[in-house]
């Protein structure tokens, strides 16, 4: 997979030969579960997140909404990213390496497999007691939070995966990624105008899709708030402070959807959505990270939206987010 | 005035210590008047415009208000423009150049000057009898227009800068000028972070300041169509298309506030105005040209606005633009 055009890549090596975006696959997929090499254990793991990514913010969703935060430790990266990947500094909202004082997530990638060369990402979850990453794909976190490290919790959370409505979130989860989640990015990481195009499209026909079907139900998966939820609310989120300009998904905003908007509003206003984003990180980590989007490295100061106004979605779940 | 980081800025000579944008000055000053050097006289000048450009936009609308399509000939550059500056092609919209088979606007400015060395710009109007450029200014350009040209017009057009209204004319000018004509560049030029945010609050102060006027009047000057609803107009059609994102001039759209969204609905749909824009060069000439905000060269799509929707300002001044 080579760019023909490498030079216009953000990341070359995961451009196809006709422009288009082909994220890399997580490199590290252990299970946290009880009877395993990693079973549940409050105090033993660690989650590196950034709040500018939307994948690391599934997790501190999940965590927060499951009651984890004394049982599972997390730390922040620097939102700005160079070469050489996520860093461990001092700043708002982001502190050094709690672990091994790491300076560069990398080194706890290479100190799990020494000839590790792709991307490093996060979310990170790292074992104290082996010494290594566990998983960084954040679809296995979060199950795993609502599962697994359930036992661990204060007092317990909101099943978010429950098993009676499985086959509607994959189903739901697979349409998101594809064209949102990773829609997004295959729009703002094109190397070519056709590979634009085509992502273009294909995320507008999905916004269109969620905008019908969020017309008569609350949630994604229904009348319960799932990990469904979660996982479109992380790219809901940055839509209109990113994405529409950064990644010109600019057909319209976020706020130009009558349901899709008052769905992330709802959800934004939920305890554990609205609480974990950090729009400075957000804005900051996209307009300075892509230099080759965005050379100056200026951050917009737009937009001013109003995420607290009224969502008016009560009535389509009286019994709340999660049914009680 | 050298930048700061010249490599951040799109035009390293524009652009001072700060970061801030400064505009260079129009090169040519002459004028066309009765009895003067440059006599008005049909079939003897020709105007070279880019569709794109908002400063050669306002001459292209003022030559149509005014009926001197017959009497003033013009030509359309490429929308795309590299280091050599405007150039002569054929493609949609635009051909090769009438006048003396130029390929590029700068040999036009050589034979007129043969030391000239600055930014080449358009609108530019050539005077085919000495053969030389008059005025590259679309300020005095269209006044010209507007007079001296005015005799030429197979049909007398609207008075747009009549007599009486020229302090008021004069004084929203020179505040859309700085606040919005250049106030949108100040933003997507500005080569450091505190230039930008700067422009970003001077170009938002202004279109609050213009949003609070037009709430009560249909026009700039009055209840009559003037030049300065042109020189507005030119700007803010561009607006969402390109400046929003491409120059981050994102606090909201002009779709977003109520009364100059309105406003220039009102002039799109006034013949002369919507009829001489060209969305395709517009979008492809800003993301296309500008390689250091826009590396990738890719377009965007969006956005998707509705330029027809009905106005409502019609009571605002039921004589109409032109008071007939």
């Amino acid at each position: 997979m080579a760019a023909t055009d490498s030079t216009s890549a953000q990341f070359p090596a995961e451009s196809a030969a006709d422009g288009s975006w082909k994220r890399q696959n997580s490199a590290f997929r252990h299970t946290v579960e009880a009877g395993g090499e990693f079973p549940p254990e409050a105090g033993r793991y660690h989650l590196w997140v950034s709040l500018a990514c939307p994948w690391a913010h599934r997790t501190i969703i999940v965590r927060k909404l499951k009651g984890l935060e004394h049982a599972l430790s997390l730390s922040v990266v620097d939102p700005i990213r160079d070469e050489r990947g996520w860093r461990f500094t001092t700043g708002a909202g982001h502190g050094p390496d709690p672990i091994r004082d790491f300076k560069f997530l990398s080194e706890a990638y290479r100190a799990t497999d020494p000839d590790f060369d792709a991307r490093v990402t996060v979310p990170t979850l790292w074992d104290r007691e082996s010494g290594q990453i566990v998983n960084n794909e954040s679809a296995e976190l979060i199950v795993m939070l609502d599962g697994a490290f359930a036992e661990l919790a204060e007092e317990p959370g909101p099943q978010l995966y429950p098993e009676d409505l499985r086959e509607a979130i994959d189903e739901v989860n697979d349409f998101v990624y594809d064209h949102i989640n990773d829609g997004v990015y295959k729009c703002g990481f094109a190397a070519s105008q056709g590979a634009y195009d085509r992502a273009y499209a294909h995320l507008f026909d999905g916004l269109d899709e969620l905008e019908r079907r969020l017309a008569g139900q609350r949630y994604l998966a229904g009348d319960r708030l799932t990990l469904a939820d979660v996982r479109a609310f992380t790219t809901l989120v940055r839509f209109d402070a990113v994405y529409h300009g950064h990644f010109k998904c600019n057909r319209q905003r976020l706020a130009d959807f009558e349901h899709l908007w008052a769905y992330a509003r709802d959800l934004y206003q939920t305890p554990g959505f609205g609480d974990t984003v950090d729009f400075d990180h957000i804005k900051r980590h996209y307009y300075v990270t892509h230099g080759q989007l965005n050379p100056s490295g200026i951050v917009p100061q737009g937009p001013l939206l109003d995420w607290g106004a009224p969502h008016g979605r009560e009535d389509l779940a009286p019994a709340g987010p999660f049914g009680e």
